[in-house]
């Protein structure tokens, strides 16, 4: 996968989130690809499902999963509109995901309400996985990144979680 | 609440696990109760549903959330039959729930084959969750609390993952 490809799955993501929140879910995306096809995607579902667990890694790695009929995702890249926060991360690491890319940073996310680094304090102290290598975890910017929470910003029914 | 309510949540929850190893699940359960009444209750799903985050703790908050028609439980607590991973920590903390009680250990999990402290340390360097405090987040060990463990190693035609 060249880093071109990463972008450009990247911006489909962003893509995504800006629409979840057009269709009222939160303002996240993400993808499951296998062999450069996507496999799964989904918006952030919480609010519009009522579904504590309903974020968009997990949505799409639940159909990911029930697509291959196997709970292990081994040869699958993870991408987020957003860096996961800690549920989805675990979750990621149980269906043994080997590449998780992200676009958003945690501060774009803290900027449109949603702080789940409190989450990661108030668990194990520090809001980050520090301890994830490289290779398994890559922030990769994009000039679209903030679009979902502006789109989120901008809508005066959003529903805050 | 008082603590023989919570073991008596407890060993519905063990049951309830070693019931789940019988049916072809994983050997762990989880309750969510409210106002002294089960709301809902699920046992490990991960294989026969082919689902990486069918943890009994995550479907059995989804199906509270579901029930209620909020994804907010903040009047619930969350009864395990062992102590929870980093994915049903926060899935917990997401949904807001104020109280989450477990029987068995990490350790009791290890014995099995489940070694979910590998994921905390992966991510935070560290295998458990220190910085909860005790009202929010208590062991309650119970005679019964290794019954389901017991039960999967038992099993011949268990599947691990």
């Amino acid at each position: 996968m060249s880093i071109e490809q990463d972008r450009q799955f990247l911006r489909q993501c962003v893509a995504l989130a800006v629409d979840s929140v057009a269709k009222g879910g939160g303002p996240f995306a993400a993808l499951v690809v296998r062999d450069d096809k996507v496999l799964a995607q989904s918006g952030n579902c919480v609010t519009n499902s009522n579904d504590p667990t309903a974020h968009a890694e997990v949505q799409a790695l639940r159909q990911a999963a029930a697509l291959t009929g196997d709970p292990h995702l081994t040869d699958c890249t993870l991408y987020a509109s957003c860096e996961p926060c800690p549920m989805c991360l675990a979750a990621a690491m149980w269906a043994h995901i080997p590449r998780i890319i992200y676009a958003a940073t945690h501060d774009e996310a803290i900027r449109a309400g949603f702080d789940d680094t409190v989450i990661a304090i108030a668990l194990y102290g520090q809001p980050l996985p520090a301890n994830l290598p490289a290779e398994r975890f890559q922030h990769l910017p994009i000039p679209e990144s903030s679009a979902p929470f502006d789109a989120w910003l901008a809508k005066e029914d959003r529903v805050p979680y």
